[in-house]
């Protein structure tokens, strides 16, 4: 095990840690901690929302999801001599769960959660369609996964952390600002919003203190969406092994990680559609001297991934078009097209005796590969969504003696206001 | 060999075939043959430009291409017995190049052809950045694919059919083309446009004639768009092997084919961005009786690749967020992510010493992974495009020795006006 | 379409061709064609017994098989300028049945079988166990195999040439020769035999004739054995796509191919264990200039598979030790240790309703792997056999509610003496 | 992380643990921890040598490595219930080097090690050709192993278990060594002898003590050869997600299991060919009861590999026949086809700078396919032996600009006597 330079205690806040980390993007926020190019070392990462959503058969955790809180990240984590321009190389040597800890109340421990996200509390890739909260908790048996809420399934994790990412500079932060402020106000009162400004509530910010600690927090990002900076990508192949090339803006890199997925579908769906859970990461980072300019990346990662990643060999798959369920043609609209993809998945679990929702948290959880697989053909995009079939205990293909009906169990829970 | 019930004679246009096929999607249009269910059988396909492409070193034919007389189609085949409401099982047996024909004029005959369009005449996934036409031919040997045009890569041809679909209703027909106009109506002087509306000019609607062909001219649909019939999906992943489940909307079914790729990557980024080629596919046809209720498949095509897709197991990968290269935030547009990806490994490709445009057409043709990766994560959806390594001569990826430099040798044919 | 250096007209017996192939290993035999290095080109192969195996329900036609003719090869092909201590560079770019020829009394029209051959007429790996014949028909569907003598499977074929190589030079046929008719002498009256000495009987030598054919039959070599030049190694992966390395050990190489199989597992252990079938190959040859010393490639094949083979993922194993089954301990004997593992998996697909002899013939044809696990823990060699459960119909994998019940159906055909 | 059943303290000896386990197999040796069938549970192991080969630049610890202590195993694991004629299903969750610990001089502290033996204390496959002992030391960084003492590649692991299984009956333990001793018997002087008898010096025998311990020691079975209960098979495919199903001999089953392995190739061909490590595995039980009449598994494991091995996609490929390297003629012997595979691997190698004794060092640990290709073409069996290309720094492709040389270092440690 590398030394383990940031390290959480099951047993206590994310707040009441040694270190503490943070969950807003920050140029002032201090290194929690300061490594050397070739080092390889162990992160402790909290599961995104501090443990806020529980091992039961309740949504209301879900519902009432305190947003403001996340992501719970680890770091920033220093590396000596980066300088901006540089690229970090960063290794995944590790990922997986919180070890030696296999029960208890935090995800991670032995377990993870996918959660639909109500409409006016996240929302979510099919938020139309399911506006209300729901959850389902995975059970981990070495490296499989299975849920009492969504049954007859069983798959292989796909470990990796959803969100990791270098710090903005000053200047890449007020841009942040600018262009996301521009777009919220075009709709400052839609429901989910457009973006999301930054908000002092709840801010954590490191070692930052005093007038410090407002002065950041007043303009410090969100973590939500992926940037130029890599950030919440959910990108289900960072599994071990990979390596990733992340521009570094300001000196030392500032690295931070957390939000990690013991599986994930392409996408992340569900809003929080990855099986969230706590772990630890092992990471060994170098330099790449000015390769931001030598390489053309002058933003977001470029990446290899790892070659273990569980293998499937037969894929049953949906497609989709950029024409509204109400009808309406769009032009070249991938995300529309992959939306209807889903939804035909989706109607074509339910003939199975699935609940709509156990099919959008199963497709938000499992390993299913989302693509682009037509973005010129005017007016319509074609995207695609493929399951593998050898996750399910059942024949899930189509044949002449029609659909198998499953037993759905308890179904998942359900929460409304 | 199964029996061949759709040929095409090298030598002769599209047009001069002992069975007429056509290029537009209509209900009136007769069947040019009709199977039984279970029945296997050979159907030829011309390049979807009855070739006007040609294999030289201009890209004037590019630049001209017309766009009216596309996809050169074969069928419609009939089904015995098929009946809306239906499903039709369609087994891709084999596909591949025009067979013992290993060289000639024709798109297929041992080479294909990658084209980037020009706004004007087509435009592409990343017109705005590449206005201009571009062409790269592709020489066949086996089933690998090297260019003249586009040095330092070979690669294995992932070949399928860019075009397969049943007949739409009439009324199906009807909701195409008033949601087409719709779009249409609000910018009808777009270019290139947003949707492309009946145009009689070009039409070939096979056995049709006289008030008949024109009837049906005046309302029939394009071909360029995929749509609830399947049509235009540019799905990759539909090798030899796959097995296809195509709504049935109309009796008989019929079923066309066409639009043959020897590669394509995902998204098919350059308009034309397979390597386009006319050859031969190898069906077998069934019928799942009330498939479209039992399965829950009123439209678009469900469908389980083939196992015999090339493999890789070492991949670069890009990322790309929804911001645009004028730093607009746009929310949750996995098109625009996708192009954003599309364009970082350009960047990066050319700091290896191709031209853009090499670059771009690599990527339309190469089998390239686009990926849906975060769609959920406001404002910024997160695309990724992943790029086999193997494909390459050179030593492709990031390292502390800098890129090496390839020679881009005579570059791809550019035409302009 | 390559062109077609070796043609084959199917309505033909193999030594009424318009170019004669050989049946036997000699350095005099004169090439039947030349190519120049850098050239592609198409061979056919006839199946290797020139038709005498008939699609029918009779296995009288593999008790009797005429032994004495096989291999019918195609070539000798020379390469122009290929030397002694070259490599023959030779890349397999494509391969398969008789093109274009669908159905018809030769193998490789649309089918093919596999053979269990009696033990006083070439025996095979477990002949101990099944000394009568045996045979299977199997159906082509695109790339997809059935047998209606094994019922409850299909798969993808894994097409490769069974035996390839380069001529022998003299003093390698003579060094043969020597080394085989010692171990013959060891117990020259074994059935099967130790090994099968020079045989003029049918023997077929290109287009020598007359005092040079008699001297040459007199001592060519069978072309049963794999040898320093390659010959009938049966490698499953030699599949389209691989570049083998031959040693040259006569100025032009003369490279001869056949024996060409639709699938096949590892080991082809029912003798004629692989689906066997007539067909066309079609090759590129290079050289690589004083390759032998260069890479120390004296002897055997060295090869690059290609990256096309089916796939599959999940897979039930058995294993065996080098103990025989009346329970002697052999030392470190990987031979035994591959059989006992065989008759594991022979005896498990028995309790699904298999007969034993559907099960051999089975693991004879489908993409089985066999492994060399453990060579080392004396006196016991492990090895493992590989079936994907994936071309079973069935579940056959073990559970609680033990094995389902198949119906055999007709049963392979059987005859003995 | 499951309940630690039966832990190992790094610092400790194996003979001063808190639970003693064992080194040879023997019906009496008492369970040292029961569980229930569905039972989750961790196991430590300690490398087979219990710390007798270090972390240093010396071979003399292989010259003289106590091979009458091995393999230190730990159980015995009796699961309730199981009896006689039940198959114990084992599924192996996890398996890794010792947990925590990333440094230390025990292997499986962040280090393992490949031995060559010697002729006269254990030998090998390659024995002949390397009669003297060498050593690799291989550091772990996550899943990735490379060697001071062979540079030029690095690869992931596939980590395994070498040795698992149940305890023989009584009955079965008198089979083997009545059949072992009637080996022994015909060459008793040899060296490496046929095989090994029991051997009371140095035998572990759990919490046997007094005249039982002297019983069993006197006739309880060497572990080092695989057998019915499984043992020491070395299949490197047990990996993470793998299910096995064990024949149950005794009441309880008694699974005991140790000889974890970082890598290895098929065969573990430098007899300590894989990289040796302690560490943990977790594991889970079930009992098919009566599973081995109701599948005919009377004897050696049946088991379904995980999907989260290592994938390649390009691979170097050698062969071999039964031809002795004197150029002997044996009678279709795969086991020295399989010798004759890998010498002509090291050969070529050795082409590129290597050391012999490095290349025959590496195919024993990296990942490396060895495949029963030709077992029935009399008198030559063909095997090969495939090594994944890209687990090289360098091109090890053969190509016209001959091979580059590497640096080979500090070479391998070398001992004789």
């Amino acid at each position: 095990m590398p030394d383990l330079v940031f390290p959480l205690d099951s047993t206590k806040k994310f707040t009441e840690q040694q270190l503490l980390g943070h969950n807003r993007w920050h140029h002032a926020i201090p290194p929690a901690v300061t490594v050397k190019p070739g080092d390889s070392f162990r992160v402790h990462c909290r599961e995104w929302f501090d443990g806020a959503i529980e091992n039961n058969d309740s949504a209301e955790d879900i519902l009432n999801a305190p947003l403001t809180t996340v992501h719970t990240l680890s770091g920033p984590i220093a590396v000596e001599g980066a300088k901006p321009g540089d690229l970090l190389i960063v290794d995944i040597l590790d990922v997986g769960p919180i070890p030696q800890e296999d029960s208890g109340p935090l995800a991670g421990q032995g377990w993870g959660y996918t959660g639909i996200f109500p409409t006016d509390n996240g929302g979510g890739f099919l938020t139309e369609q399911f506006p209300d909260a729901y959850k389902a908790v995975w059970d981990f048996a070495g490296q499989t996964a299975t849920s009492r809420h969504v049954p007859g399934v069983s798959f292989t994790g796909i470990v990796h952390p959803g969100l990791m990412g270098t710090a903005p500079s000053k200047d890449l932060l007020g841009t942040w600002n600018t262009r996301e402020a521009a777009l919220i106000a075009t709709d400052p009162d839609r429901v989910p919003p457009l973006a999301l400004p930054p908000e002092p509530q709840d801010a954590i910010l490191g070692s930052l203190t005093g007038d410090e600690f407002a002065a950041a927090a007043a303009e410090a990002a969100r973590t939500a969406p992926p940037r130029e900076n890599g950030g919440n990508q959910d990108i289900k192949n960072m599994t071990k092994g990979t390596r990733i090339f992340y521009p570094v803006f300001i000196d030392g890199g500032n690295l931070s990680v957390g939000d990690l997925h013991f599986s994930q579908g392409d996408g992340e769906i569900t809003f929080c559609g990855a099986i969230e859970m706590g772990g630890f990461i092992d990471l060994r980072v170098d330099i790449l001297r000015g390769g931001m300019d030598t390489y053309g990346v002058s933003e977001n990662a470029i990446f290899m991934p790892g070659n273990t990643d569980p293998q499937y060999s037969q894929w049953l798959a949906f497609s989709g078009t950029s024409v509204t369920l109400d009808g309406e043609q769009r032009y070249l609209d991938s995300h529309l097209s992959y939306q209807r993809a889903c939804l035909h998945a989706i109607d074509y679990l339910t003939k199975f005796g699935y609940a709509p929702e156990q099919a959008y948290l199963l497709l938000g959880a499992a390993p299913i590969e989302g693509r682009l697989s037509g973005v010129v053909d005017i007016p319509n995009a074609c995207a695609t969504v493929y399951l593998p079939t050898a996750i399910f205990d059942f024949d899930v293909t189509p044949g002449h003696g029609g659909p198998v009906q499953i037993d759905p169990g308890m179904g998942a829970p359900h929460a409304s206001r």
